[in-house]
This record gives structure tokens, C-alpha cells and sequence, in this order.
């Protein structure tokens, strides 16, 4: 924790917009606006997913803006996702910000008839670079802790 | 996404009395203070839910602060409840403002002997007001994306 | 709910702080840093634990801040954890401050050859002193709604 003597207006509005770049990621993922959710990122980005929490190595990385394409696509297969977002902690220098964020990520789905929801439980390490007054994803580290599939049939009373 | 290039201490102290707010309605529900809950409204507020996502009709719609009382108090047949909020995105445009808002709402309750939860995963889309300086929800569309309902019994340890 | 009339740049930075603080003890507790978790707090800190809610007397209490060591240690036995920080609503007087905040907290663990996980809803009411130009946790009330223990084993395709 770095300690804040002042928050000056300049830095209040790049820190609201960086928790608005975050939090516009899941509303375009929940909503399926697949070219609103690549425009967040910077052309050149690059996007690594950690599988296996963040020990090991990438379980694969993807390069370029439109590289992400068959990622939020691949959100389309889902009745309804939730990608609910916690804290998100921010060190800004400059025009460059790295930050750690929490989402739990919800995927309601049907499978033979039943519904289920897989619950994905997720850290975003992020570097954020400012052009042209606005923010961007410039690197996004996607580390996911554990995950859980659920039946979303009631229980019987008993 | 605004643009915001820089931040005033006014336009910051509306952000913070709306998210306060918004986490207000959380706090006044689980701790069932129904009177606090409807004073964050306006009297002539709207309040819609849709129990089916946002792509259909309301289910139903309460007209006026009043119009509250049952709803709020419903919440007594649980055992506790925890509205739990995540992000909440919001546009200011003077005195009026508009966001959306990420709640899973959690409601323990007891049935026929058996204790269990039942959660709703809700997101708000709401305009807000400011009167005298202060700032209600003049509209709330309630909108759930998925509910669950799980037995809290511990499974068996095989 | 006060009204904020106007943030000034020194009190956005003190907000900014305490919910650094709050965040910064999920990210050590999930990162298991409990030499980083106990310097959030003063020595003289005060820890007490609500396991039935906040109706009743604390469960135990922890005074000062070497008192914390077996607490954060026995996060280790978790595979892992996940502290998903939602609102945190905080008064701020002078160098003292006062704050709800809610937490949910997951532990993933392994038992008899099954993956499982516990998950605690809690709420924090904490008070917070500036000390040195730093927040600390002066006192934390940690109060257990509500819990649950879940098998993460996938259900049955049918």
C-alpha cells in the first residue's frame, strides 16, 4: 500500500477510469458485446490464461486484439453469464498502471435436459497503458484459482 | 466509458453519496431496517422487476416509496440475508444519474427442518436523483439474471 | 448516509487508503503473507469473532497484534483461498474511521480423497487509526453470518 497524502483530481479520474475499464470487461462479457469488450484492449495486447493458478506456466497466450475474438465468442454457448467483480487494487505511474482485480465469473448452462452453472474464481493481474486520454488492457494475466460446476436444480425438501 | 480527464472534489462526493447509497439499500436489507431501506427512495420512485432477465416485460411494478413496505418486509421470513454488491458503473449528468449495479443477493431460510440458501443474482438499473443535496433512487429495474436455491447441509466427508 | 458536499483531495486520499487496507488483507491472506497481514494493524490491535452472528457475545477474542500469527497460519492448510471483497462503507473522523464491510471468504481444501469448499459470509465492522500518515486496523469485528460447505466435485451429467 503506498501511502496517499493527496488524491489529486487527475489521478481520481484515471482511477475511475481504470475500475471502469475492469468493470466495462464484464458488462460487454455479460451483455455478448464481443466488439465493445476487444475495444478495451490495446491492439498489440497480450492476453495469458493460468490455468492451474499462477505457479506454473501460461496454459496459453494470446496475442494481438483479435486474437481475443474466439474467446468472447466462445461466451455465446452460455444462457447467461454473471462476471461479478470484487476489489481492484491500482498503482498508477504515469500512463502505464498495473493492478490486481477478483471476479467470480458465473456460466449458467444447459446440459441433458438439466441447468448448471460453472463458477470460475478468478485473479486478473493487469498492466493498463493510457493513450490518447483513454485507458486500455495493455497485458492481462488471467489466473484461475479453482472452479466449480453446480447442479441449479432445487434441492428436494427433505 | 467516459472520458474523465480530471475529477472535482463535487462530481467525486456524488460518486461517492451514490455508491453510498447503493450500498445503503444492502445494509438497511440485511439488517431489516425497512423504514431506512424506503427513505433512500423518492416518494413517487418506480421500482420493475423482471424475474426473467431484461428481455421481457416487467413481472411487476411498484409505484410510489410506499408501494416498498411489503417487499422489505418480506425479507423477515429469512434467517439472514447478505446482499452482497459488486460493481456498480454510473453516469452523472447533473442532478440525475444513471448505472448498473452487480448484486448476488443471499437468503438463508429454514425448511422442514432442513436449513438452506437460496441466491439471486441480480443486477440494478437505476437513475438517481438529487434533491436538498442529497441523492435517491428515482427508478430501480431489478433484473435477475439466475437464482439458485442449495442445501447448507455439509456433504458427507466421502 | 452523510452528505458530501464536496471531496477534498486529502479526504479521496484517505478513502483510497482504508480500502487498500481492506483489500490488502484479502491479498495477503490469499497469498498466505501473514508477516504483511499482521503489519495491517496496529500493535495494540483488538480482533474479536462473531461465529453466530452479531447478536451475541464474541466467540474469542484477540488482543494485539502477535495474537494474530496462529489466526493467519492456519490459512495454510487451505489448497486455496479466495477473500472476495464486496462493499466497504466508511465514516471518516479525522485520524479515526469507522466502516462495514463485506467480505466473502472461500477455502478450497482436500478431505478423504475429495476436493471441497468451505465458504464464510462475513462482515467486518471495523475502526481504523491513522498513524504516521498510515490506516491501520485499530479494531476488526469479524461477524459469521452465515456458512457453507460444498463438495467441488462436479455433479452427474444427468
Amino acid at each position: 500500500m503506498a501511502i496517499h497524502t493527496d488524491l489529486t483530481p487527475s489521478e481520481s479520474a484515471d482511477r475511475l477510469a481504470i475500475r471502469e475499464l475492469f468493470d466495462a470487461y464484464a458488462h460487454c462479457a455479460d451483455r455478448r458485446d464481443a466488439e465493445g469488450q476487444k475495444a478495451l484492449f490495446t491492439t498489440d495486447t497480450r492476453f495469458a490464461v493460468y490455468m492451474d493458478g499462477d505457479r506454473a506456466e501460461p496454459t496459453y497466450v494470446l496475442e494481438g486484439r483479435e486474437a481475443l475474438t474466439p474467446v468472447f465468442d466462445d461466451l455465446n454457448r452460455y444462457d447467461a453469464t454473471t462476471h461479478f467483480n470484487g476489489q481492484s487494487t491500482v498503482t498508477i505511474d504515469g500512463d502505464r498502471a498495473t493492478g490486481e482485480s477478483y471476479t467470480i465469473a458465473h456460466h449458467v448452462f444447459s446440459e441433458e435436459g438439466s441447468r448448471k452453472i460453472m463458477v470460475a474464481s478468478l485473479r486478473y493481474l493487469d498492466t493498463f497503458t493510457k493513450l490518447d486520454e483513454r485507458w486500455y488492457f495493455a497485458e492481462r494475466k488471467l489466473i484461475l484459482d479453482w472452479s466449480e460446476t453446480r447442479s441449479l436444480t432445487a434441492p428436494s425438501a427433505a
